[in-house]
């Protein structure tokens, strides 16, 4: 990269330093992901895409079923995409003094499907009521 | 879900019934994910997420910089995460008449580094120049 | 505002004091803005919120008219619009290697109307193509 | 527009037929918007790109200053601003069981001024706790 790049942020919270880690992980620098890690990872892009492209859009009760196709459409795109599926939960949409709401990620349930070379992977986000977070899991 | 969600989405690109997919993937179904499976689901979340929150802000030369550190500290904050990096190629930003130009995916340069109880998986983004296409990838 | 925040961050492109300017703008400090001003205002609020809410969705052929409903839908939903229209330009969409591509701003083609307590503003968002730029104007 | 654009989606939640209104607006076809008006709509555009560019980015009290700073520089690049000031409310960031938050619209405290052919209008985004909305106003 040379000087096109100019600076590096590190995070320090871990104790271990990262340099040896990659080594220490497999022994023989074998790093070769399998195809369920390769299809796992695509189906992270996925959901954290689907997230951060549309939480904030205004959105009702009149709108949300045009708002999840628009998802699933815009998402089944994606590479390796074989489903997905995309629900608002209209019982937390909430109306403003406006009438209408933003899209919030505890109010999407998705799934999405992967397939790469013959694996299969499914992912969900789903809100998670207990701890409070929109949780993005591997089924 | 119930009467919660309202419709379905599915994809009919792919000749095999999906409904019987997940029992041939494995047999037994067993379909726990395992620690690198999750560690590398973990990492497409965070390329997923900072690609789509952030491309579409304006920059330019003289906010780079600015805008590189934002994206790492936010992804930083994400669960698992022990490393992250973030550069914007100076050589790929446009002036348009106004004097500044817009974050594409193709000007992003990622690494981030996911620890999932004890297993580390990096993941990358990066422009490939030879497709035109801001690849993710495990490294 | 007291300690709640922390900095502030001032442009200095421009020589003349900000701190009088208000004043300098109209004499009496009379800065009640116009309906008509208002109605400008809020236009410009909806072709910022849909430029940069859904500019890096994934789209292609066949789901720009998805993407140009929930879009429409969504913006529909804030205050004071009385009509939108979003167009895709089918002409620019362009497929990547995986025979997809993103939205950008110039491929937008949006037009927004406000009424705002019987003023009524029209405002548009529409590539320039000599001047390479997705501009936004009022009509 | 020709072929290019394939459909329309207009609102009919107002009485008034949309076909007429603009002759109606103004006698003798004269549209032409007045500098204030332009500026007050350009300060909508630039409090309408940043909460939607932005809402949804992870955030958390060690990450707010810089998540601040990029907002404020990115805005800062666009046409006719003259000064941006963005301010995370640090007491409304929650801390989710991962230990971070998202950004949400009212969290955001934004001025932008904008100065357009020597007319100044100032533009702010500010949490109304009586109508629990993040409002947009011309000062």
């Amino acid at each position: 990269m040379g000087g096109l790049f100019s600076k590096q942020y590190h995070l320090h919270r871990h104790p271990v330093g990262r340099s040896d880690n990659h080594v220490s992980v497999k022994s023989g620098g074998d790093f070769t992901p399998t195809k369920r890690e390769i299809a796992a990872f695509e189906a992270g892009i996925k959901l954290g895409a689907l997230y951060h492209q549309f939480v904030g859009s205004p959105v009702g009760m009149r709108t949300a079923s045009s708002l999840e196709k628009a998802i699933e459409e815009s998402i089944s795109l994606q590479p390796y995409v074989r489903r997905v599926e995309v629900r608002i939960d209209r019982d937390m949409l909430s109306e403003n003094v406006f009438g209408y709401g933003e899209l919030e990620g505890r109010m999407i349930w998705a799934l999405v499907e992967i397939e790469y070379e013959g694996e299969v992977i499914s992912a969900r986000l789903e809100y998670d009521r207990e701890r409070s977070y929109p949780l993005m899991s591997l089924k």
